[in-house]
């Protein structure tokens, strides 16, 4: 594939951002920093290393890997020197390095965060820092997990309202993971097509600039869905496939949507998966894991591969 | 039936609005927008189009038979194109397309919202945006669903009021879904005369500028009800008995009540309710599903009919 | 009994004031403006019509018997030409007719409302307006009902509290319906002696200017209470005792109470009633259902015998 | 025992003030205004008389053995005339005498209060009133009563904390009732000698000017604290010893801790409480339906040979 | 070890200081104030003396062993005479010595508390004072007790993040407790080291400036856990193995963490722990039963030993 020109590329963008246009001015110029930021930087796509696993999971499950993690100024550094777009992470790490990295790179405060000493089967998310954090720490965007399906989508969604309005006002963009999970949904349910594809749609009607949603099987869970994804044949053998109806299920396209990779597996299956997102017209990846698990050199290998393939760089 | 004059239709809508006379300059000037809008412009009747089934059902199951409908800018253009009076959406549709048709077209903010991932018994919808938002964005309305019934009826009731007292303070109109639901109704009581009617009551009373509710069957759901039904012998047999029974219950026909379509159905059931609706002295439509499940010349040509329909133009 | 003079009258407003006078100057203005209007203006007695039925039990039970009643405008037409001292009613049939009749009559907005689609054994009313829409609509007082007994009890007086400091800083004065309901509570317990005058204690307690309770019968219903009536002797036997221990119960007279009528019944009963309020001290009676159900020149005649049987103008 | 002049009085009065050398110099007056007021003015001393038993109890159960007290200004008007410190009462009682009384004693606005119509094993009462209106009607405190033990702990002490801070804000001292209760608890646990000067200690902690406990019995309630009391020998033979415990418990003494009578008994074994009291070290009573179950006259006479028993006037 | 000079010292705490290079200037005057008092002031160590004991477990159960502690001042007297770096204790305690001690140690007000009168499984401590109470009394920090693994882990840590963000914007440093504790956890659980580790993360992860935790023991609690620490074969066999997974656990040893004493026990084996927790790198401990329970010259000879062991001016 043919390498893109500086015009083509800034085309690009503002194509995108042109579906932005009732945002304020504050909330596009940080969503343009974001998509014209590393390597991948005018393409319309992005890489964004997120960092949240030692909060979720706890700091050995995360960091005994490569222990060289356990200090977050790591991560920042290895997003910057692989080129990702931005470096999300809550709100402790955030405050470790946003002295010397706010400016060097985008920030993405993310102000709520689950642990799992209490894991429960209907999860809600705590906020764990604010809006005011992330502009005193110099950050380009807030995100905000919810679990569709979760019997507290109710004060979830509310939640993410209220900081939504208060960072959009304040110039930040708007970053929704949307997980489902909950007890009316089967464990391969949380990421069947039609569940994720509504979980994407949700966060669009919430607001989200840049939506997050997991990479969906062709599984179908919800009978009145699954009637009509067979009624009108809706295309979902393929993760292409699937790519692209979540795409058109975020207002034909006109949000940025981005996938992740989920737990640690090989990188063939990562960059097979990278292709998928690109052909199927996603935005890019978020790749936590698969990225920080490894030692930092093969890492930004394996990253700077991923953004090539998004890229057009390489099949 | 003849067509109206000029000075004929500022009368009838005049005569709507003198029942609005205690509201605030701005709330009666949009008001007097959506009245004064589209092809029923002055004729007191409404046909509103709303698009809030991808979050309330799915993306799939709302717009997969008519894939255009992805897009939310798809509803506004054919809301404006086939002469609605007002469009009503989510937070996310709003705000794709406010930058261009705010102005053009009255918007309604349909600032709540359920999904069915998590489908409760007893249901309570999110707050998914405000009235600044709403404010910001160029709406004429606010609207706002209640579930009388369920047992979460309090809450909803409250914030609704908070709601409505801020739109009101900022001039705009609150358009209010007033839908029976929970444990202690039955499926068909739902739909029940008496239960709708006291609902639409509720609305009135909650300050609903504008009332939504389902058509009424002739069932009657509550025994004190019923009893009072029987022994008045208030006519409940037709449709449109059943709509003036709605009409007198919101305060003997001094607030505006439209009614829903529900799911997609066969065109000449929704003209035969259409004229239910007129002849029982109601002020018009919302048609969600079966306006845009439809491929959009016969959507507008559909719409129109309804339309003339309520403007007497055709039998 | 003889008539009473100008300056008799104003002499016995002012004794019923002088209990008021740690009050805000502007809620002594509205309270005065209450006993100081309609047929029994200056008696110190009250007949108040209140019209929130259409809430509480649904509009066909409320207003199918006389249908002109549908249209709030009926009700403070009624409570007008009848010389009621004032018309309470919840938001929507205060906002209809407040341009016209602010000022022609003392309003009360009712701002707590409980509906019958789904009835809790312990009940909890939601907000439905504030104290700025008294305020704006030109009410004199704001109505506020709690269930002493309900398991919410809590929450309600909370409720009440915020609201009356808000209205009393306003000049509005506060009209409390105290009715016992709730789970620990037998059917007959909820009008037992014992519990009304507890009930009409914690009104005053809460600040109540106005207190409004159901006619106690000679039930006992908690033991610890009973034992104590039983060994002081307390004369509760007839109606007239009754009354006059709710007096007592309230700060010694101190506070302005009137009695509920209940649901419809025959007219002599209504006249014993009130007959038997007066004579056991009691301020009057806010009756509904029984004016509002009666075609209307029934309903004048009615509620002016009620009024006179007060001024002691016939025995 | 000598009477002491008044350079001792004041003395020791600056003794106890010294204790809350952090208050700001308005609660500092209101304690001062409280210690140096009534029959046992400059005494360190105080007997107060509290008056909610109309709203935890019921009107009839705490007023028919003396009618005069239904009025609220008996009661006040009792304190005052014999000698008491202050007078505590709910929101209705204080707004119904303030006018006339604000100024001549100090008053005390019990700010929450529960019932017994709806009697929980685990209570929570119910905030009546506010540090604003405390302000406007001219109290010299405000009072609050908590239930440690009970499960709603967590949310009675947060109410407390947020009143306190705005009460000391304003110049107001705290009186907190320290009453334990709730499902986990003994009945006779209650008033258990490790519970109650486990109270009292949390009272301190939370910032209480003044603690009103229960005088409590020998029982030991919890084990762990059993030890504890067995393993030090802290003696709590003799009633004495146990209000010096309780006074231990505050701090070493260095909070007024006063002491509730409970139920109606016999003269003398108040005195003998009163005379424990003085000999433990404690500050006083709050002595309520002790005084104004009985005849006006009696309750004078013992209400003043309580205070002379504090003041060492008689043994 | 030989003594350090003057530069050294100042470079220490320097460079400690240099991992909180985000935080506000006021914050950071605080923790220099923590770091540069007391006998350990310039070596990056701290031994904090705690005394919440009389609100957690009760007066006579905290300082029955040693009574001179139920009164406030020995303690801030004890920690200032053995030289600790700050005294922390809840508001009453605080608001006795404020006057006297705040400017002559640092002061960390306790701003939540629980009791053990209602002891539930799964805990969540009262706040009982603000940050405008540490203000108003001139403390250095708040401390904030958060339990991970209770089911209201979500409450504690947004109440937690909002009490954090305000206590930074006023210069105050924030010390969280982190004690794991609830349905899902086993008893040795609590202390296993996965689980410590664990919280220690979230603390950092909140922006606890300062973290304190209990001391691990080689229990693994969950089974996601103990497979990583298995795998990657983490030392944890002794107790300063442990403190350094602590030490990694927070940052990569970029935050202050302080280690807890627990319950009373033998000299030696808090000497043995003093120097596990200097050799894994541990900032000090928090140390108060086995202070304040010991007679006072004994205690400040203990405390004197501990810290000596930090300085590296004993073995």
């Amino acid at each position: 594939m043919a390498q893109t020109t500086q015009t083509e590329r800034t085309r690009t963008v503002d194509q995108i951002m042109d579906n932005y246009r009732s945002d304020e001015p504050g909330v596009r110029a940080n969503l343009y920093r974001m998509l014209n930021f590393g390597r991948l930087a005018g393409t319309g796509k992005l890489v964004i290393l997120p960092v949240d696993q030692g909060f979720e999971h706890g700091p050995a499950r995360s960091f005994a890997a490569n222990p060289a993690g356990y200090d977050p100024e790591y991560h920042v550094q290895l997003a910057l020197d692989s080129g990702c777009n931005a470096y999300a992470a809550p709100y402790g790490s955030i405050q470790t390095i946003a002295h010397d990295y706010a400016g060097k790179i985008p920030l993405i405060l993310k102000i709520n965060n689950h642990d799992t000493l209490c894991d429960e089967v209907d999860p809600a998310p705590a906020q764990t820092s604010s809006v005011q954090d992330a502009l005193r720490l110099g950050c380009a965007a807030v995100g905000f997990t919810i679990y569709p399906g979760s019997s507290h989508w109710k004060s979830m969604y509310e939640q993410l309202r209220g900081l939504s309005e208060e960072a959009r006002a304040h110039g930040l963009a708007v970053v929704v993971w949307s997980y489902p999970r909950g007890s009316t949904l089967s464990k391969e349910g949380e990421t069947g097509m039609d569940v994720v594809a509504y979980a994407a749609q949700i966060a669009a009607q919430l607001g989200a600039h840049i939506i997050k949603v997991k990479l969906p099987t062709d599984h179908l869970e919800q009978d009145a869905a699954k009637k009509v994804y067979q009624a009108e044949q809706i295309p979902i053998a393929t993760l292409a496939d699937r790519v692209k109806h979540i795409m058109q299920s975020t207002f034909a396209g006109k949000r940025i949507v981005v996938f992740s990779g989920g737990g640690k597996k090989g990188e063939d299956s990562i960059f097979d998966e990278a292709r998928a997102i690109r052909d199927g017209g996603g935005n890019g990846s978020i790749i936590g894991r698969n990225s920080f698990q490894r030692p930092r050199a093969d890492a930004i290998k394996f990253l700077q591969k991923v953004m090539d393939i998004y890229a057009g760089k390489v099949v």
